[in-house]
């Protein structure tokens, strides 16, 4: 979980910045004889799109994954998958006025401390590009997990404010917004447009949910896997909170209102949200994740140049005014990918 | 981040269950030099004991730190240090009816799915004791913080419901609860000892602060310095949810209002919470973490047996009636131990 | 494979300084359900202390093994074993000469450099007595292999420039110099004597051969169980060199002499050494290692002080005449515990 | 070093079979501000590339690296490095045969063993090819190696039993075969021609030499740098040995003559190879590696197929009579890598 690389049997490294050649992914330690094709992967590349909706930007992204190496005639051979997307449709020219300036709510100020050099171009390695990789990587795991019984789906809980409520997780896939309350959608996508008219950006909540998961992932202490799971959405650079179950909510609860009782058939309460001293239990896992507003904002700024000297800046370009519904397959990826590291992790284990 | 071990350079592994002989931690990492005895480390062993509070058990926890390496007349010495504190006021048949028995809220079930055994005794593993090896650990992290002029605070922010101001973060350590607030301390008191007179318990929310954090810190993408609190805090058994500066509220805010000013005496307003694109920007880091109420009660409640039969158990023995204000020293030490960690690894790579 | 820990699954800490209050190891990852015993590790442990042959040193080492975590009613956990020895009958006034002088062919003078402090009594963590931990934390992992039908011996191939021949590996455990040739440990016997005559010291060989190990055991690339074998071996503070199968020799054979041919009832000889590209083949594993003459000998030798001045070092105390036969264990606990490693790691990818 | 990863702070992932779409690397902890061009790369490449001597096969290998991320305007950002080469003048075809057949001396049967599924091309994964992404990811540890003085020369010094010896290190460089012994660099190619003409292949030695080391590189135990680097080379497919400073030879020297006496001036000797007790002295570094002889060789030899029934195989195709001198470049590349890692850790720790 260091530097760009997550997991430890099921491990992935992103690499890429917004504008430079290429991005992509390794994944070493996905299992053989699984099948995998380009189309598989592109397919959750394709839902990570700008599509038409008032929350995109305008900005083509022509998204083709190549694998580079570890698949031998369709199966995965074990060895590691190397995925490259050429980045393409760039327009770097327009980046030039932020050479020396820092945009607020952005790393630029972060990374020029942390390294005394960065890419300004779109972020860098910064920029929500980054997460192609992850998708891509995400997709593997989706088919590791799958063959043991899981299903991650993640939605769409509340934009600008708007909060929406799950009629059923699979109409979360057809909506636009990723989000299975069709009154409240319309609210959201109104919304968007009027944040999108003023120059402003929204934030948002999103669920992720995971069926069929099998009791005992986790390990003790400092593997637990809500550790893994807030490390992983943590670490999008969109996030800024994280709770599993009841959540924040839990604080406000008393310990008989809290606990979930058990019987026979299971338990009859999820406020753990699935996970138990950091052990799954079997129930459902939920998740919920803040985002903040997208930063790059069509309205004049104050801020600093590098050699510290007050500036005002205006981010041009085209711009999403969400990371919703965007953020929603990134979610599902790490969750997948999370769940594929503790999977085999457990397998080692088992008699 | 895997089994029982955190961080990349500076490691900390904790082991021992509840009720075995004795509990500890190796910090393998730790730079030499540095001066360090028992009393220090003691010292916050002592700030994590049962008090004579309401929220205390009225178990008598006499923890002895014992060094029994890397520190040599009285300095670091580079190599690891191993510390030891044994367990004592161990009354083990308190729990032989829970032998077979699964207590709702806790990890008894989901440590007999992953393991197929488990020490039931005082929740083995799984026990809030484990978290003394952290706090030890912590002790000496907060000794390579300061060299860099970094100080980390805790203090409880919200208990049963009762939300607290911070007048001053001075005025929490001299406070019994941890709370900075002496009104809402008092009604937090009441609280409290009204829950223990009807055998239930509480939780709470901690917001960690650290001030004189250098700009720099955290890693791009998979080891960012918030992903790693989030995987640090969220790792502690009682916590259900991780916030980083305006963390689920900035979910509701616009980009406008979102993003912090920059000007050249830094930045206006802090709701990124000190870390921008999982790096430190020099403005002062605020976490907060939800904790669940304690899930021993002293009511009945349903539950399985081992066998998968339905019971009904009820939690004897003493019991704290919340983890704060006890939790409090742990998320400092654990903060603590995650900056650290990025201290070195910061260095390693400044020219 | 950093600091003081090494593998990935089965993972294994040690720490303890020579003269400090104890030594120790912790293993992570050890899968639940093994009966595991004190006993059982004292074992291992009397088989690597000084025995009343002429190599030995006078000193007596009551090495009492404490398992302080992890086992729970004679079955391990799944969590952290914390194994503890203390140390005893610690001269450390005889070391106090030594505090400023750098002893050749000893860490001294490395750990100066690298850390500006050290323990200087008796090495500190630079000492033989490091590897007590290692022993220990072995005897489990052999344990852990035995289950998988793996059996690890080792045997002194060479011993002061006097080579023996393996007439039976089990006559190596019978041999007080672990040394199956009675012929050859018969001349070893008398070099040694001669050598602790003059003051001086001893290297040798040792063999290591593995039966029952199945193949497929071993990563690509960089995670090649040879690789890992090296680093363990190479590891041993005494050990100059490893080879595999037909090792150096190898350099001087011709592909077609070489090469192991294959044939349906396995393969006809073991150049290879029972692994090819990194992963078992399922044939014997045959690995031998190059221990240097222990430095410390009781002549005086030039040297210098910690401010560079020129010196004479004689070193006294009581020290052994060659590392060999006590090293043996110590070798079979490294190769054991590379395979347990590997044996999780094999059973995380298999359907 | 687990799976395809290596190091600790600079980690190294390679990727890529041999007659996949194309090979690789992922550089993550590289510092950034280093100044780094695709030429400087493509150099080392050239000089791992097959040449007009007789121990080269006629394979034509057009190895051009792109640098896809991490590097902007020239300098290293901080952020994964990561380098691609295409794979050209393929002709799978002529692997058609060995689909089901096991190739003596081969990581063909063991694949198989381990993953139930290889690419039978080539060797797949366990080519020779995969050592073009660590020459590549070598470049750039020798740029950060030489910011702290350090220059690692590898040479030939014994090829199918002919023994060199260096006038000048410089020299090697020179020489087709990395020898810089010209007498001895001719009867090795003489006896290279020799074994082409029978089909058969040669092993020999390398030696490894690294001047300008700064003392204090290595951990304590398991992180020691002389176990770094066995691990390292080991790793490498076609090494059966590593020794450093005397080696094997130090087993039978006694410790009055192996111990190097320490003067004002330095080491008098240099038996340790530049390394005590784990950590680099400031002395030369000193290692050698055995090389076996290529596995692919063009008689007929007893094998097995996949369904284990007796076999006959003769391995056509272009094939180089010794990994030597294409080796040379690797081991430099290696043991540059395990030396950029230990720089930076021990950066990490220095006040």
């Amino acid at each position: 979980m260091s530097g760009n690389t997550i997991s430890v049997l099921f491990k992935v490294t992103t690499w890429g910045e917004s504008h430079g050649p290429a991005t992509g992914a390794i994944i070493d330690g996905c299992p053989p004889g699984i099948d995998l094709s380009e189309a598989e992967i592109q397919a959750e590349l394709d839902r990570r799109r700008p599509g038409t909706l008032p929350s995109a930007s305008t900005r083509r992204e022509m998204d083709r994954v190549e694998i580079l190496s570890g698949v031998f005639e369709g199966k995965t051979l074990g060895t590691p998958i190397s995925l490259m997307i050429r980045n393409r449709d760039v327009k770097s020219d327009a980046y030039d006025d932020l050479r020396d300036l820092f945009r607020p709510g952005h790393g630029d100020i972060t990374y020029q401390a942390k390294y005394g050099i960065r890419d300004h171009r779109g972020g860098g390695r910064a920029s929500g590009r980054e997460t192609v990789g992850r998708v891509a990587a995400g997709a593997i795991a989706r088919k590791v997990i799958a063959q043991a019984g899981m299903i991650v789906t993640a939605w769409t809980r509340e934009l600008g404010g708007i909060a929406a409520h799950p009629l059923s997780l699979a109409a979360a896939e057809a909506s636009p917004l990723r989000c299975p309350d069709p009154e409240a959608e319309k609210r959201m996508a109104a919304r968007l447009e009027e944040a999108r008219a003023s120059g402003d950006t929204l934030g948002g909540i999103v669920e992720i949910v995971v069926r069929g998961c099998p009791p005992g992932l986790g390990d003790p202490v400092f593997g637990k896997i809500d550790a893994d799971f807030a490390s992983a959405l943590m670490g999008i650079g969109t996030v800024k909170g994280v709770e599993i179950g009841a959540g924040f909510e839990a604080a406000r609860m008393t310990g008989a209102a809290c606990n979930d009782p058990i019987g026979p058939e299971g338990f009859r309460t999820n406020h753990a949200g699935g996970i138990l001293a950091g052990i799954t239990s079997g129930a459902e896992i939920v998740i919920r994740v803040a985002c903040k507003p997208i930063p790059s904002i069509a309205c004049p700024q104050d801020t600093i140049d590098v050699k510290g000297r007050p500036a005002v800046v205006t981010v041009s370009g085209r711009h999403d005014v969400s990371v919703i519904p965007r953020i929603v397959p990134v979610c599902e990826a790490m969750v997948s990918i999370v769940l594929a590291d503790h999977l085999l992790r457990q397998k080692a284990i088992t008699p």
